[in-house]
């Protein structure tokens, strides 16, 4: 098989200060749809092109930041499998049982040793983009509202023992290291961008004496154009925008970079780039993460929200 | 591993009319960059974005067409296993020693039953992108010139035994299909869209009387705006244009099909999707390829040359 | 005064088989936004960008065509000066009242050799787009829907006597010939493209026998995106498309050509050049409207409705 | 006439500290085609689009800053009688005689009360932008280079007396004003955006109490992907970028402000809009322009240097 074992991040749960802002922000400015709330008061929406029930959950809490972030594996039997190799690394596991979160089979949850919670699942129910799948549409016009999204697409975590969740992600879960920052001294990696596609990153951690802070969920744009449309819709909204319109230097990618009502990163993104697990990694030198133009390649500076304002 | 196995077409072999002409249009025009050429006289060249030693070789010859299609698989001992996997499903196989074919690995060759010429490598010289791999650009300027695709994507085949060539891509390959078209009879497949990665198509087949046809190599490109761009370049220079631009609906791609100066077409495309093989794939009746869209979703037309006009 | 005289082609009254096939067609596919209707069942719309109360007029009729079309122009002093001047060139002109077309003033009506009606106004409710005048919003959510064209940007007129047209607007009216399509003879003009602005038409003319006909109006598009997304639309609706997306040679824009229910044809068109009076015209023989790309720029071939099907 | 007395601005030459240097600058990583050079030693320079033969003009000198404006008047009639009407308001002119400035007519050149010098032409060879005038193509490969802007569109200048400045482009030179922005107060206006044309601005002025101050000089192009295009190539060249890419509230443009290696700003720039002089301008309140988005609505923040970085 050519997709092997992990496809992707397929959900991530996020806990924001208010429900009826956090959706307001999620479903009515951003334009994911809401599917479904449970008994938990959990809010289930989906981003447009994704086929999968839900892949943002929200959940009313005293503080912001994450959960947990869950991947979608190929099958049963990789989740099994994948369940015995963390195990025999040494990471203790436990089961969720299928319907805990809802329209969602069994997950395997494990914490890394940067301190956040992932989980691994084979089976979530498909509703689909709402095109069909008997001589499709293109896209969904009824899906197509405010930002308009067309997926989750990544996550940057920030916490302890970076050069420990690389290895594991690494060798247990199949990614491979597509970009790195290093840090200022050059002797250990500050940031690593892990693909289990040819994403430029399915996944990223930074290093941070803190453990489990998120620093940013993405959300997959279409085009450069709606990447400023996403922009001027965060004016009008008064969505807080932390950097951009501009171009990353890692990844390549086109950003903005904003806050949603409880102070949860999330980015707007839009990327070209088909990194091959056969390629050479990119690194990065500290320095050219700022003046190099790493973070934000037309300004070439270190905006300093970026290694401090985490949830 | 996430990706595993066959990684992507890495390269084709074209043959050409006059070699300088099939240059001049994949050079000149196109934009490729001419790496080398060969004893055999064959010429090597690359897209912008892609970091291997090439994807294109010209070869000139009596008749335009294909000679074969290489992928480029994760590692030696993938190779290994692939074909022993070729052979025990019943597929003959030879070696192609390395250096046969300039800057690259020993290549394992088979004949699928549509009667196309494939190979499987895993090692080619990378010599990059020309951003570096230390604080790169995020892209080259230098190599950025004519129509400027970043990469080779996939190529249409036509021939005969579609079924059974679906069959081999998918168990022994690793394959998934994504997309479908069917017979006008509704009976069985006419068009398969396969895919190793996350992209829509990595090959595809049509079934056809004839063994051993191309229907057209295709070209990645940055957005729609670039494919317009392509399109303009191909009128400057007289390249005779067979569709496009539009958009297909079957892969959702943005498309020009035109021809080289032998007749081989080729198209310079841009997609969106990310089809995951979770994901159930999309069908389309014989009819809804011409009337529905497929082929041309704008236009809603069967150009009668799509399933006629082949090298 | 730099910008004088005439300002623009502030609306067109479109005749239509079937009023609420229209209305769905220009309101709900399109976009416009329907502003009102007339005590003779009249339906005036409105594009997102236009400051104006209506630009396009629908009239339920037994044939489809253009009733006329209104130019804006600057104030009540140069309407009636340019009445003044039509009569002194021998044009007849008559009078429409304030309020015959709801929320306009007066209108100085009169007929051109090619037997299309036009009128000149100083004045229309002016209700703005929506965004405001002071601290404005770059653009209006509400108003963006369909389609979501800016503007109605222009027509192209098919009737006699184009070279006594040509010279009223140039001579009478200020306009200036931006581009010209010469007959296949070469001894004349067959097409010309005249501007009131910088634009590269406000209006256009063809030579053809029968008088007061319509080939298009056009619409203006935001980006070559959104004409794509317009033609996707039209897909989606089964609006008949008639050509593109393509490049037109002529005037360089981007655009597709389609159908309303009625049979008149519209355009989507996105164009980037900013030609000005003191630029030579450009000039195109017959041969290369077609095989010179000046109608398709991308597929160089003269599309045999382009010189046929009008309403 | 439609489009009478002012068509544009022309040209405008700048000072830069080191020729070679702005050279290197101007034409080879913005794009420009260097014309001639003449006696004095200045260096000429058009854009692609450009019909005329320069639109910027280097000289050398020991401080950077704007010599002069010149815009480009519809003939020589129409320079005569502004000639007159100048002198009439009681502006003081002089007459620059043709071919001082190479390839350029008579000048009428004259001093606003802001301390800024402008001149008026009515002739300048043209040149042409490369693709003819006979069948030509769309644009022209040879001259789309670097950040291959289309024109020089616009400059914004700082000052004293804005108020009367803005009378005398109004009332003798036909400018209409399209937007503005008040001062802290409410008491008058801070910045006019005036155009003579369909362009948001064709000039600008701010109210600052040193004269002759330039803020920018800005350049047109084609989409907001070239907008990104010329961030990138500013930051492989290291050209110091000041705001962007991003979107302007007043005008609704995308823009790059940047650095020339003099410390002059320039202005990489896209608009959509046409606003025409029968529009109500638009008001910006002092606040809004930083907080309300009027210089950078995605960020809605007042950029320091904004109002206080001249040349």
């Amino acid at each position: 098989m050519a997709m092997t074992g992990v496809l992707r991040p397929g959900h991530a749960q996020l806990r924001v200060l208010n429900l009826e802002d956090g959706v307001r922000h999620y479903r009515d400015i951003m334009g994911l749809t809401e599917m479904t709330r449970d008994a938990q008061g959990r809010v289930y929406l989906k981003c447009r092109e994704e086929v999968d029930h839900h892949s943002i959950i929200l959940r009313e809490a005293d503080s912001a930041g994450l959960d947990f972030i869950g991947f979608k594996v190929l099958d049963e039997a990789t989740l099994e499998r994948l369940e015995r190799d963390l195990q025999a690394y040494g990471v203790e596991t436990s089961r969720l049982p299928a319907g805990e979160m809802l329209e969602t089979g069994t997950r395997v949850r494990f914490k890394v040793p940067s301190g956040h919670q992932f989980e691994l699942y084979a089976q979530k129910t498909q509703v689909g983009n709402g095109c069909g799948t008997l001589n499709p549409t293109p896209w969904n016009p009824a899906a197509t509202h405010g930002m308009a999204p067309l997926r989750f697409d990544h996550a940057l975590l920030y916490g302890p023992n970076l050069a420990e969740v690389h290895k594991l992600f690494v060798e247990v879960l199949g990614f491979n290291l597509v970009e790195r920052v290093l840090n200022p001294e050059g002797t250990a990696n500050l940031i690593v961008f892990l693909s289990c596609s040819i994403k430029s990153h399915d996944i990223a951690f930074a290093e941070y004496p803190e453990p489990g802070k998120l620093h940013h969920c993405s959300f997959l744009m279409e085009s450069w154009e709606d990447v400023l449309r996403a922009g001027d819709i965060m004016s009008m909204h008064k969505v807080p925008v932390d950097i951009g319109p501009t171009r990353h230097g890692v990844t390549r990618g086109r950003t903005i970079y904003a806050w949603d009502p409880s102070g949860n990163r999330f980015e707007t993104f839009k990327e070209d780039r088909q990194p091959y697990p056969d390629q050479e990694p990119l690194t990065w030198s500290f320095e050219a993460l700022g003046e190099g133009g790493g973070l934000d390649y037309i300004q070439r500076k270190l905006h300093e929200t970026f290694l401090t304002v985490l949830t």
